[in-house]
């Protein structure tokens, strides 16, 4: 670990930064654990078993307001953004705990709201809630969930199976989830200075969605199955398209180009972008919490994708040396992560 | 769930009535979940293969208190309460994965003093630290663990398997971890009120370290299968004898008796509770943080325990009838779980 006794401001080192430097100080002891820290889920197994285990931790006033952000789909979302880490490995979801710490400002029926969310997401994913922890806290709400999930060896995907001349490719449509939390931030700082004022949402239905209530595209899974498509890595998009190609590229030791004109923009996204006086493509790939997946595949998939209206191919994989760019309007820009950068 | 648009406080169902109002919302859909909420773990698998999974969430002024309590010492507990839970099932743990919410007022070697606790306790228990979640937090510090373990389905042991007869057995001695903590709560009280006056813990090695540094009985399960001892029923003593005994007994639809003058007590948890005017056995009965395994076994076994240093024969089950019962002095006091209430 470091040297000597100053202090290092956990700013300088982000929070990838942080799980870097954790990561380097771990070496895995036990057979059974075939892959530790650093792609979307651990995997664990021995024989022809695999599991899928992955957690996340949702703390209130970081990554919620209570102010516009109802229990219900809370507890929802912290079940799907889970979920879609099994996806992002090609696995299946099963299992779930969930832990929460709550303040006593928060009486009985608060808490049902919270798991009636929780329990609709299981119901709709076919997961059971099987565990989980309920202690109280000296301040905000805490969300701890842990997903446990199954994939078959042949089928597990990681963030490093990406080679040159693969076709990267997106599911859905990216960036509602950030104007939709942009609105939502907007009509909050309206109401703050003048609460007779409703709250104006009207016409953004489709962005407020997205950010309330995501999805986990475990229908993506099944499709590829379907197809007969093997991703060769896949990540699931939670901190923005940018953030997630860095990953892959990084982990598969590769370079790409992505073609700005192909990234998925939902019209609805692209109109509140206008509203809100902001450039839509860097919503999209800086954005975050669209929940979609963001896989590499051999180029002998091409037409098995390119039919399909749930997936886009934006771009292709290139040699490391290549470097991760954007490709616009003929010209190659460079890009830079920016991630997710709450600490 | 519950009626009308009332408000009730959380105060009044307490932990365990919180989460039976929460179990009993939930069913499960998946084969491969075989046990849900309320046991130590749950247990998740197909054919001859069981995955156990439990999670604890400790937080910053409800579970510890940085005043007193060292990040390392913190890291390594954290790690050694969930794996007494597999133990509490007869169970190896394998893996475990760490969450943390941390405000930026702790510096980069904090997280790596809270870490290395982390780290030694995965090392000495040959568990590996395979994911987690690193956020900031704006306040205080969470720590989410989550531990995935194996067992032979043959060699699962449940809360609910315990048959009149039965013996009831505990590991090691009780108490020690509830009176170090009163100690260090003394010693910060005077620091408090007059900052110049040192701490003073001479004398109080044993059970400081109970508190600040337990260990998770995995040499117990070690010792039961080398004796072909495979308990009827188990849990691990985290809330309290008193109040786990209420588990097996409710949960294996049966009644105890349980006697005072065999409760394995230190003599420094003995002395610490004379210099602190506490009452010794409401200490080991109440106090909780112990984390020995509370265990049923046949009768047949007795041989095999009664000469184990390790291990205690308390008492006997009884008929449901019964009633949960201490016996002292040769009258029979009817038990009260007082549990942990953190809520």
């Amino acid at each position: 670990m470091l040297e000597g006794n100053g202090r290092t401001e956990l700013e300088k080192l982000g929070e990838f930064g942080l799980i870097d430097h954790i990561a380097a100080s771990v070496t895995l002891q036990n057979p059974s654990s075939l892959i530790g820290i650093g792609d979307d889920a651990a995997v664990i197994g021995e024989g022809d078993r695999r599991t899928l285990v992955s957690t996340d931790m949702l703390v209130e006033g970081v990554h919620f307001d209570l102010g516009y952000v109802p229990l219900k789909h809370l507890g929802y979302k912290a079940i799907v953004v889970n979920l879609s880490d099994i996806c992002a490995m090609n696995g299946r979801p099963e299992q779930v705990t969930v832990s929460i710490a709550l303040s006593n400002r928060f009486p009985l029926e608060a808490i049902e709201e919270l798991y009636s969310g929780i329990l609709m997401a299981c119901e709709k994913y076919k997961v059971d809630l099987v565990g989980g922890d309920t202690t109280s806290s000296t301040s905000g709400l805490v969300i701890s969930v842990t997903v446990i999930g199954t994939v078959a060896p042949q089928d597990m995907v990681l963030r490093s199976g990406a080679r040159p001349t693969d076709l990267i490719c997106v599911s859905g449509d990216l960036g509602a989830a950030y104007l939709g939390l942009q609105i939502l931030e907007r009509e909050k700082r309206i109401f703050v200075e003048n609460p007779s004022i409703q709250p104006d949402l009207t016409g953004h239905d489709y962005i407020l969605e997205r950010q309330l209530k995501p999805e986990a595209r475990t229908d993506i899974i099944d499709m590829l199955r379907q197809e007969g498509v093997i991703p060769t890595s896949m990540i699931d998009i939670s901190d923005g398209l940018s953030s997630e190609l860095m990953h892959i590229c990084k982990q598969s030791n590769v370079g790409c180009r992505v073609y700005t004109e192909r990234i998925p923009i939902d019209a609805a996204t692209g109109l509140a972008a206008e509203e809100l006086h902001l450039d839509v493509l860097t919503c999209a790939l800086n954005g975050g919490e669209d929940y979609e997946l963001l896989f590499t595949a051999s180029i002998r998939a091409h037409d098995r994708i390119k039919d399909n209206p749930a997936m886009h191919i934006i771009g292709h994989v290139t040699e490391s040396s290549d470097g991760v760019n954007l490709v616009s309007g003929g010209s190659l820009i460079p890009l830079k992560a920016q991630g997710w950068r709450h600490l």
